[in-house]
């Protein structure tokens, strides 16, 4: 079909204001935040804004029947080019869809669709004394779809795990327009072993199965107290020695974050005031829960992290809470500043490795910088060996764009290596499909196999994942 | 193939030792804990006690290649004749296979193998301050394979989930002959989300799927304190109310658990000495973590529950504890003794019903036993609303026969009316499979379709699931 009659087709199933065909309007949908899509945005087809599971239906079965690629996106806070149309086709926006259709505090969850953002959310389970506990650095703009779809994590996920464990059950809508709901037709119940677990099969699927258009989370009793310790490091090994030391004592942080020399460098440099200790590590633990517990996590932390820190300090007063946890909550963007003709480019950004590995790794990424010229800036989350690295280039020149594309690939290797990933929690996307076989071996071909038995014609967002 | 022939072409696969192919052997095989089991028992071809990867690997490319049903076991401790080959073949008896292969401190988990017993899992981890926290009824006897291929979880999913929350990995057999590794193929990170994740899908499969082989597990820090409190109530309906409440304050318990009127009755029957207090309904919570928090949140829970009890005792002396809990933990002897000519059956003992539902459901299941005149005991974790009822009948009666397993159908459909599910925990299995279209609608189509990727035959585990 030709795209000119896709366009009008579309307006024909939605009406007008439901789908966007302008260029301008398509360009917008052409990247989001990957360095890839940067270099070579495609702009999809048509992009169509669907309201309902009905209207989500009708799309997908006109697709379907005329064999036109579907794209599903949220937010488009990714990394990875995975809500992008790369073989043309229509782009399933969902971001406006963002009705919280229920919360039962009874039971201990809340239904949303798509396009309700995360920080929203919780800002309503707060009313009601309940939080959905991942913590993405993107909650203010970030949609629980997209969340779902990439199970998502962020800051919490030492303690609290990925979304994946508050899924309780998923409307999907497949390419051939079947509606399907995951972890049974109609529960509301908490606990659920019946049948094969196509509910967790979905989270982290990437829109490569089908469109999520409900979404049934677990939520969780908020804790009342929450504490804050940073610890410097003038040695990096001790650094996530440390983290298993707190480990060992029976505590079990709600998030624990470092931020190593280039990190603290980025920072001092984007903010002065902020005055980050020079040091070899930082580690930020937060712990959560009633407020004696707090306390004596904390004082047990400033103790047992004390042993191989030059310093700790322990807060629960919320501004030093805020101004410990400043220079954290900064770092993206201070690495994007770091260098005045360059900018932080996503790619490469997202390995996960054993903790026992995660001084190493730090080493041999700044080592692999050093061997490619590239200012690197590395934070992340150490609690579950989570490390970020942002590589800061003129995106203008292109040698600096051929090298760190090398760059990326050797540490994606590296990670592999020392027995990590390539994604600890941003995804595979368009970006890191080329590991799949190295990470996966012959798991990919059931991968494959699986996707075929939702996708029959290979139309959901093709060019991802494997 | 015939069946002796069968027989002799497994000896010469593994030899005499680790092939059982004697009749008095087969019937141990012939039956689980489910009451279906013991009614119409199905003993296989024969079993096999393959104690590595290449000897599993050997006999499925065997039964592969003659078409012969594959069936699973670990300890068969299951209430569903999930481990029984219901259409003959081979039972892989994975039970003696129990090595812990690495306890790996540094990195927050445990690598073993299907027959290790759960309970010698956690004896070995606490020597390193970690556990496994999913604390299953019959820990002292079932294997992790079992509890992977369930999903189990018991006593603690209230605060910590399911086994699926701490599955980092699997290796699995599938009935061609194939080895993959889901979760990576040799990761020992804690966090990925690289791929479709057939991880979680492979677990709480049931044996559908394939033969799980090594598992790798995420390990918590053990925590250094514990407390029970025991609520009395004279209203069935202050129980759950009193659960939310708890919730509510912040708190959640790592475990919360009902024993109603009928479970009061028959522990006081069977061990008088017990003398759990006459009432409509007692709640045991207990919690977790650190010495302050646990004395926070008892004091808490007894304020709380107080408001809605008749009465609250909370212990920390590890006596006392075990005195308040004993009531719990003989439950399922006691029903199984409440009538001198009588048994408890295994059959519709698992619903999970939405938590505001619970006291409902149990109002409903007294008046269907009522109505079928059968003595029930209930019982189960009512914090996440997994309900265990016992029905008690003497199984040589025909007429008693006929009328439990009306009652219990009841009872399942009363739990998908009750926007719940047929099974919390103990998994579908062979005698909850005629639910599946009631439970999942259209998914069950797709769910055999994920099924025919893995076991293009149909020979992995027959008549299970769905």
């Amino acid at each position: 079909m030709e795209i000119s009659a896709i366009k009008s087709e579309l307006i024909k199933i939605l009406g007008k204001d439901k789908v966007l065909t302008d260029d301008l309007d398509l360009m917008y949908y052409s990247y989001d935040s990957s360095f890839l899509t940067k270099l070579h945005p495609k702009a999809p087809y048509a992009v169509v804004m669907p309201r309902s599971t009905g209207e989500v239906q009708k799309v997908t079965r006109f697709a379907y029947e005329n064999n036109i690629k579907i794209v599903p996106r949220g937010a488009g806070t990714g990394e990875t080019g995975g809500c992008i149309a790369l073989e043309g086709g229509i782009v399933f926006d969902l971001s406006s869809w963002n009705d919280i259709d229920e919360i039962d505090a009874a039971n201990m969850q809340v239904i949303v669709r798509p396009g309700v953002i995360h920080a929203e959310l919780n800002k309503e389970l707060n009313k009601k004394n309940l939080f959905f506990p991942p913590d993405p650095g993107s909650s203010l703009m970030c949609t629980i779809g997209g969340m779902v779809a990439n199970n998502a994590s962020g800051l919490r996920a030492v303690k609290y795990g990925c979304t994946e464990q508050y899924i309780l059950g998923l409307e999907i809508v497949l390419p051939n327009g079947e509606i399907i709901k995951t972890g049974g037709q109609k529960t509301k119940c908490i606990k659920n072993v019946s049948g094969l677990n196509l509910n967790k099969l979905m989270v982290g699927s990437e829109g490569v199965l089908g469109i999520i258009t409900q979404i049934r989370l677990r939520c969780w009793p908020k804790p009342k107290a929450r504490g804050i310790a940073m610890a410097v490091f003038d040695d990096l090994d001790q650094a996530p020695a440390a983290v298993l030391d707190v480990y060992q004592s029976g505590i079990l942080p709600s998030g624990i974050e470092i931020l190593d020399s280039s990190a603290i460098s980025a920072v001092n440099q984007y903010k002065p005031e902020i005055n980050l200790p020079r040091a070899e590590a930082i580690l930020l633990f937060e712990v959560d829960g009633n407020p004696p517990s707090v306390d004596y996590e904390g004082s047990l932390i400033k103790e047992i992290a004390g042993k191989r820190a030059v310093s700790v300090e322990w807060a629960t007063d919320p501004q030093r809470m805020n101004e410990l946890w400043e220079g954290r909550s900064v770092t993206a963007t201070a690495a994007a500043r770091v260098r005045a003709d360059g900018t932080r480019v996503f790619a490469g950004e997202d390995i996960a490795v054993p903790l026992d590995k995660v001084a190493d790794t730090l080493r041999q990424i700044r080592a692999l910088a050093a061997k490619y010229d590239i200012l690197v800036v590395n934070y992340g989350h150490i609690g579950d060996g989570n490390v970020h690295t942002a590589p800061v280039i003129n995106p203008e020149v292109p040698e600096e764009v051929e090298k760190v594309q090398q760059l990326v690939h050797e540490i994606h290797l590296l990670a592999i290596e020392l027995q990590g990933s390539t994604t600890g929690e941003h995804g595979v996307g368009a970006v890191r499909r080329q590991y799949a076989e190295l990470e996966h071996g012959p798991a990919v071909k059931y991968m494959q196999g699986v996707k075929s038995v939702f996708d029959d014609k290979g139309l959901m967002n093709p060019g991802k994942l494997f």
